[in-house]
């Protein structure tokens, strides 16, 4: 399996998804602050896998601490939320990553347990956030095949691969589950600019897996969806509001239009952590501006002249009316959404 | 104004816009075929340019040539006109100029013109045949303007610009057009993958006329519409079929979809020549699959993974029933578009 994110004794390991698959480089962080510059920075990205990261740069932070007792760990630990926190604002995962490192720190420091304890308590936590996250991916795998139909052409956007969660995938774990099943499936992957995480990254994770894959840019997908070459959609999720809004990678919402427009299934594959009740609709969803030397620049060399302005939106809101059906590890849930949404989240086997 | 494709003396030269805006840098061909390799290998694009670059080309193939009498000459003209027409297959434009330069030849030829005087002919319908062009394009800008209104954000893919054309422009035609009458407008231009005309051309050309341009990729035309910051969608064409289908660049039928989910107009200005009525509907138009590395490479550098597969279609048809109207320099088509079409191409000052 891909070392998306790995703990490695006292450092957290990643490979760095700015440069593949030209180059296959880790990065090493040996800090809090080496792993919060690493998600800000975009070394590692994907919903699922910033909140591993971002668990695993606590307890590592806490690990590293030279703190002289858990009053001063405490504060220490409450900072390291902090800057991890702000890293960046839409994926909910690391908001509900650190939330979870932050009960935990509370009930060893509540135990009366010392910095060393706590350290290992929290290291174990960030294993049991990095495990369940591979648990999940296959769990929804395996929803998500049942919904494959054999001979399938599947497209999906961005990466919702190994590569953007512990390992497996969410949109990818539903297209490889499908794959192991023996069904003969063949994927369309939007090359999603402007960070060409399509291009870059699910198409060499899929190939990795033997599964066939076509790169097209997202001006190809409407004529191919038109041509009758598509079957479904499959995309993961950066944050899913209670009524079901999807908030995902800029150029999400163009495709589950055209999916709409084709009467093509449009599915969304996301862990539970993704669905975030307390925000009612996409509406409530920061959506990140990112650089806007990210659209202006390739690798280096200017595309756009002087004086243009940049757009960079990280992220874009598809309504629910658009979306098919949202597949969790606890089952597929339908619309109405407010229903099965909260149902999943409350923990219902299958919510629908 | 810009120097597109210019006749000086025995050469044809246009700014080489793969290079743009970059690098300002000149082709300068001295026979048909260079004329034919620059068309094929995108030095110059965009519809109306293509059929301009095209007819000077012939012009040039017949002044250099050193066949003894008209006989000869009508071997070598039919064969520079193959050549020419093999270079790219959509824009129909092109088979205009080579057709009306077939014409203006066999005129000659038939009246018992020497080769030099064949070639003198050429030159003049080349010359026709480009300022008819600038004339068209400012007709369409006047005709287009009319449908901008005061305030407009209005949102263009790829080129279809004075770069395109042999001037001012056919969509930037009616930008222009709009600015030149005080209205105070902005522009959205799509980046345009593969080859980034609206990035690179479409912004550089509209920033020296001053006109505010923003730069967006194509993912974020939609959220974009739905946030309510577009007005109107004007594009070019590269053919239109009898029945109003448009084939334009690849990304053209995504952007029409969209318009038509946020219920914007969505107009298309193409001088009448870009009409071609022997084509019933976008089912009959070919649309040219370039070379894949187009999409793979971006400036020599490698960004798809070895193995995958790649499609690369330059274009794509949007069906009428997305078309708001079709601006031509006769003026502005509506629907049905197979009795304004026609009407347009016989001549009618106003079609509807």
């Amino acid at each position: 399996m891909l070392p998306t994110v790995e703990w490695q004794g006292d450092v957290v390991v990643m490979v760095d998804q700015r440069k593949l698959p030209a180059q296959e480089v880790y990065v090493r962080c040996r800090s809090a602050a080496e792993v919060a510059k690493a998600i800000r920075t975009m070394v590692i990205r994907g919903a699922p896998a910033i909140g591993v990261a971002a668990a695993m740069g606590l307890a590592l932070g806490v690990r590293k601490s030279t703190a002289k007792g858990t009053r001063q760990l405490t504060v220490e630990f409450n900072k390291m939320c902090d800057v991890m926190a702000a890293t960046r604002p839409t994926a909910v995962n690391l908001f509900w990553a650190v939330n979870r490192m932050k009960h935990a720190f509370a009930v060893g420091a509540q135990a009366g347990e010392s910095p060393a304890e706590l350290a290992r308590r929290l290291e174990d936590e960030a294993r049991h956030i990095h495990d369940e996250d591979v648990e999940s991916c296959r769990a929804m795998g395996a929803y998500g095949a049942a919904l494959v139909p054999e001979g399938a052409r599947i497209l999906t956007h961005c990466n919702a691969g190994a590569l953007a969660t512990a390992g497996y995938g969410s949109a990818l774990g539903v297209v490889r589950a499908a794959a192991e099943q023996g069904k003969r499936i063949a994927v369309f992957a939007d090359e999603t600019r402007p960070f060409l995480q399509g291009a870059r990254l699910t198409a060499w994770e899929l190939l990795r897996d033997g599964i066939e894959t076509t790169v097209i840019t997202e001006s190809m997908a409407g004529p191919i969806m038109r041509a009758g070459d598509v079957d479904l959609v499959v995309v993961g999720a950066d944050r899913i509001a209670a009524n079901g809004d999807v908030a995902n990678k800029i150029g999400t919402y163009t495709v589950a239009v055209l999916a709409h427009e084709h009467q093509l299934p449009f599915y969304v594959a996301a862990p539970v952590s993704t669905i975030d009740l307390d925000t009612p609709d996409g509406d409530g969803i920061p959506i990140e501006e990112r650089d806007a030397r990210e659209v202006t620049h390739f690798r280096g060399l200017q595309v756009t002249p002087d004086g243009a302005g940049i757009r960079n939106p990280a992220f874009d809101v598809t309504p629910h009316r658009y979306v098919t059906a949202i597949i969790t590890e606890r089952g597929v849930c339908r619309p109405p959404y407010t229903e099965s949404l909260a149902a999943a989240v409350r923990g219902a086997a299958t919510p629908c």
